[in-house]
């Protein structure tokens, strides 16, 4: 049996994927890293989405599958030591299956031309894990897409990607989007629009009650320190508080979208 | 003006509350670290939990408020300088005030023979962050107490006080019951166990629907990589999954638990 093809982090080739760790580099490439076999093998379900796969030995043997299905698509298959594809990610337990993926984020016009019910949109989120956690979540709660507003975080970054567990692949995402236009573009496709903050005068559950959480929505969640500015709540038709019940001051950005995303949800699907 | 009091981390009074960052010191002496504003804040709240403030200078001029309030509570104040404070904490942008606090947490028995109606349990939770995140949710929700069971971790590493932003100080914890004897306690005060698992059999919507979810009740949430194993889960009277809508493998934990823990308050306050 041949060792692995790429022997050290500094080849030209190995270079080339860790400057991915920039995000000046990743927009001019427009390519990005995915690490672990659950988001390799969610980016390979995605058409065309994976360019390269770098494999250390043992993960080729256990994930055979996913390199079989990556040479079928087309994608370059690198074999790298364990060196190699420990340089390619900053996390502790390096993950044995990196890709190199296309940009997946779709234009604002697109992700609200197909008729959506339920958007989220993150407005000046800046923590990668949050805003990960948040499309997961939205993922699951069956939202129509993600909308990364402003100066939220880049949905690239390795750690977002991380903390989605695929769900980057999974809906559509747009990235960079002035709130404004979103806003707009959100009214102009009939989706109220829905500001989570904890100062907000509208009760969730009150809306729940009264069948406003019934229509299609657009929820807006804020910066994970201080949320949204009145500027942008002016924006949208209400502003919407998660009930305390106890003597929390707040809830964090991922745990109030989640329990938010999943009222409309379960509102709309009655 | 005389300068701060502490000015080396090598003094004896320091090394002691460093040592605390170790969990068998925190187990030996029966006191942690509460840090930043609203940790202290929140720890003050609380009748004899400080028994020694670390004030920076900057810090004690800001927060003047609460440095009398800890001296007022019989609490020793210690100015020291920045380089102290920073010797005190992991954090990257060390908080300025950081409290010595005495173990806030209560026996099972204390917890479940105060009729809870809502309690939250997590079964060998091991990231801290997930761990704080979860109390903070279920005190915003309402929860009448938490328990971290088996070998969940300890609710007083610093990631888990930072995490709980105050809430550690706001409900009843129990910390390291066996879970076993969680479900008994929990049975015996009348109320269902339900375990969270995507696995589950009932969905969450259909307890909602069928008032299920109106009764009292203890959520069970395992592990954040592995879930609830079967013998956990064949203690449990049910296992109920949140419902999946997109593509999303699962949720993670927090997000998962804000979920069910909204669901119930809101069945349970109607």
């Amino acid at each position: 049996l041949a060792g692995p093809e790429l022997t050290s982090p500094r080849s030209a080739r190995v270079s080339a994927a860790r400057r991915l760790a920039k995000r000046a580099f990743r927009a001019r490439e427009r390519l990005f890293l995915a690490e672990g076999p659950q988001a390799v093998r969610e980016a390979l379900s995605a058409d065309g989405v994976v360019t390269e796969l770098f494999v250390a030995p043992e993960a080729g043997e256990r994930y055979a599958d996913l390199v079989e299905a990556a040479r079928a698509s087309g994608a370059r298959i690198s074999t790298a030591t364990d060196g190699v594809i420990a340089a390619l990610t900053q996390t502790v337990t390096p993950p044995g299956l990196i890709a190199v993926c296309r940009f997946v984020d779709v234009p604002l016009t697109s992700a609200v031309d197909a008729s959506p019910r339920l958007l989220t949109v993150l407005a000046n989120v800046r923590d990668p894990g949050n805003a990960g956690t948040v499309i997961r979540t939205a993922d699951a709660a069956g939202s129509d897409g993600v909308v990364l507003a402003d100066a939220s975080v880049d949905p690239y970054n390795a750690k977002c990607v991380r903390a989605t567990a695929g769900s980057l692949f999974h809906l559509p995402v747009v990235a960079g989007a002035p709130f404004v236009d979103v806003v707009a573009a959100a009214g102009a496709a009939g989706l109220q629009v829905l500001a989570a903050d904890g100062a907000g005068e509208d009760d969730l559950d009150a809306l729940i009650d009264d069948g406003t959480l019934a229509a299609p929505t657009a929820w807006v969640f804020g910066n994970e320190a201080w949320g949204l500015p009145e500027e942008l709540r002016a924006q949208c038709d209400r502003v919407v508080r998660v009930p305390i019940h106890g003597q929390a001051e707040s809830l964090n950005l991922a745990t109030a979208a989640a329990v938010c995303l999943y009222a409309s949800a379960r509102a709309q699907r009655r």
